[in-house]
């Protein structure tokens, strides 16, 4: 077979080679070891899209050729390969990457991800030439990359995976991401908040496919929602801030996390990604124009996924904190003004209803609410209500620990609490916030987890400290009303 | 018996009082239920107590009289208590506490601590006058009082507590606190920190004994190398500071967390302690003049406090950041930047040695290190002591995760990690901290808790995030420039 190129000249479209990369018909992995032990290369691509089973004709490749304990065959090149491969992904080393190249370019394949790293981020002028080796072939043949030094894609409709232990129900959050690690901790920690992802794609030294054809693709993707993003350099700032404005209008919410800000992790990028990160005066414009959500770490860019997806609606920075503990209710207060989430006075009416539940006549009632005793009873039930209907009061917050106290120790804690807590948030007038605080004991951890899932599943926004809380639901609202 | 006061129109000696209440010779506890179960009242009290075991003369009052199940007699007043009592806690309710106190007169005790709220923290000012009433009548006497609406004293050498599942091994940091669950807070979660504790006093409405008197005693007590403080609002603010800028001059150290210090704190803190909390400007000054280290939360004091016991020689604050990771390395030189911690280039000789671990020549050696090699046979120790060499750097921290990775799967990971950096730590010529990143599964929790009790016991430093490391030691740092 000679050799043509499809597109002589002309790079083939890259939302083309994205669709293809997020959904083949066929993929083939090069650089599958036998041994299904341990992390990384080709058998951690393989677990992963075989726990989807979603892509029809999946091929491994390995220069011994043999095949795996199950009886898979390992092709010994791509030209063996019995069909077409429209994606392939390259865990080979570095120094066999061009015959890798070369073979599938004579495949016509129409996408490569190179999770093959050692290239122009090693601070290595021959390593960088290789890439731009690399590249220059790929382009004339017309074949979009992804990467090189990248985990890939993260599609749980389209079965392409590098994870094999996600859980994989199929979402409505997207994310590109330049570090796998920080990808792969999103996806791990958002299926904990309740976060489940349509499109996610690791990008690593973005040598081709950048952040801007990324974001476009996500942009445009009707499995997602809202778009997730954390990103070392720019490589096409012109494009990406039209693509972010785009969304902007259309209010399809983007939350960027930027690394690389300050002159250490700037350096630290370089040698990460090979990416030139840029400084904060910089970035803080690119913000502006790009109508975007800025996160300053991956917790918070959870926060805002938690806040967008289940409490879309709020409409006021206005916060009524209720749960148990008073020196707690001191420091939440002091925690949402420093978050500019004003705690005002509850009206007449609601102190009423209030204070039936306090033991002292005369007592006042404040916000912060100590409220222990909102978890006993039908407590709950009457003092958010009371609450939620207040004029003064925006959103609620419900915080409770989950270590310690007779009530926390309870085998039906959890459950109890959640089934309370969605049963009222039904009924309310307001959205609702609850915090699970940050446990210090295994006992507490497995509770904590529990009463998050449960919450999760009643569709409630859940969080892990008060600070966080606050913090996000207030740059939704900068956000929304920007 | 008629009453005498002890010393007519001058109150009697606070520091001695103190004495008696952090170790007295005889005890009783006025409102003990036969039921054990259940929190609060006398029994929390009781249970405390006897787990430390250290109290020679314990009694138990019960307006109804009988016994515990174990035939603990249960005296109807303390009129009927067979010996002296020098140190009374009252769990009975408000409305009976003018008879107490009456009681206690006669029995010539010299302290007493109200654990009974109902006062002027309610915002009535019928309780607020009752309030009045009990410090008039005690005043007279020359008795001192703690509290009202406070758990007292927790001393573990002293033998008094309201904690009965805390371990109470005995230690030497100090606490003052106006919210007893801040105190119980701290003290938990200061235990799973490796903090020990010495004396702690939870001290509420502070209508008698307040933050000055508290902080003198633990200023001058030799079980107590470090204090920390949450204070609501500050009762004797000249007094409070003499101490402080005392103590600062002994470089005794105490961290202070003030609560209400926004107006809705202020609020909230009127509310639960009954204090005027004051602004943040106030306090702002009060700070500068008390040589004391802010925090602003409960977990930043345990930071700090972790840090004075464990890296007190810190130096300077330029950072080596060693852990697995590209993008958490990136993030993590943000994070030490925007804490105003250095993370400066290593010098050639240390990049010499750590470009052996590298498998590309020409490979950059970049601070912070993505350094997932490092948990590898003995890379450790070559190079952790390579970096701790460096002229250019003053400390080191080391960071890893618990929950992924074939690694922190093993059985013995905890285990072995925390061997191989407690014997590094010995070798290295500069203070080590260690940050164990927040887990998500319950695996990850308690791989992360077993890692953290045994770095603990290895005297090694050991914090919970990159961002509450590096805040910490610049903190303290900032306190010992002062």
């Amino acid at each position: 077979m000679t050799f043509v190129p499809t597109q002589s000249g002309r790079k083939a479209d890259p939302q083309l080679a994205l669709r293809t990369a997020f959904a083949p018909n066929s993929l083939a992995i090069a650089g599958v070891s036998p041994r299904t032990t341990g992390w990384g290369g080709g058998q951690m691509f393989l677990r992963g899209i075989r726990k989807l089973d979603r892509v029809p004709n999946v091929y491994c490749l390995n220069p011994r050729g043999g095949e795996l304990a199950d009886g898979t065959p390992l092709y010994q090149s791509l030209a063996d390969v019995p069909g077409p491969v429209e994606s392939l992904i390259s865990a080979v080393p570095a120094s066999a990457i061009l015959g890798l190249v070369d073979d599938a370019i004579a495949k016509r394949v129409k996408v490569m991800h190179l999770f093959t790293a050692g290239f122009g981020e090693t601070g290595s002028s021959e390593r960088a030439d290789l890439e731009t080796e690399v590249l220059r072939k790929l382009d004339e043949a017309g074949i979009r990359l992804i990467g090189p030094n990248c985990m890939g894609i993260h599609s749980t409709r389209g079965g392409v995976s590098w994870m094999d232990e996600s859980d994989s129900m199929p979402g409505h959050v997207g994310m590109l991401s330049q570090s796998g690690m920080n990808a792969s901790e999103v996806v791990g920690e958002g299926v904990r908040r309740g976060i489940t992802f349509s499109n996610v794609a690791s990008f690593g030294n973005a040598s081709d496919l950048n952040e801007a054809d990324f974001l476009e693709f996500l942009s445009h993707d009707n499995d997602t929602n809202l778009v997730l993003a954390y990103l070392e350099g720019i490589r096409n700032g012109r494009r990406f801030l039209q693509v972010a404005r785009e969304m902007s209008q259309r209010r399809k919410p983007l939350i960027v996390l930027k690394g690389g800000l300050t002159e250490a992790g700037s350096r630290a990028a370089s040698s990460h990604t090979g990416s030139l990160a840029g400084s904060a005066q910089i970035w803080n414009a690119v913000q502006k124009q790009g109508g975007f959500i800025p996160a300053q770490s991956i917790e918070e860019l959870l926060d805002l996924a938690v806040t967008i997806e289940r409490m879309p609606d709020v409409s006021g920075p206005r916060c009524a904190v209720l749960g148990g503990g008073g020196g707690v209710s001191v420091l939440a207060a002091d925690i949402c003004d420093r978050n500019d989430i004003p705690v005002p006075w509850f009206g007449e009416a609601t102190q009423k209803v209030l204070r039936e539940f306090t033991p002292v006549a005369g007592t006042s009632i404040r916000n912060p609410l100590d409220a222990g005793f909102m978890f006993e009873g039908d407590h709950m039930e009457t003092a958010l209500k009371a609450v939620s209907d207040d004029p003064s009061i925006d959103w609620l917050m419900v915080h409770t620990g989950t270590d310690g106290g007779t009530r926390a120790r309870d085998e039906d804690f959890a459950e109890e609490t959640a089934n309370s807590l969605a049963t009222v948030a039904e009924k309310l007038s307001k959205p609702l916030a609850v915090v699970v605080r940050q446990p210090r004991t295994n006992d507490g951890f497995g509770r904590g987890l529990d009463l998050q899932r449960r919450l999760n599943d009643h569709g409630i926004a859940c969080y892990h400290s008060i600070e966080s809380c606050a913090r996000a639901v207030r740059r939704y609202l900068d956000w929304q009303n920007r």
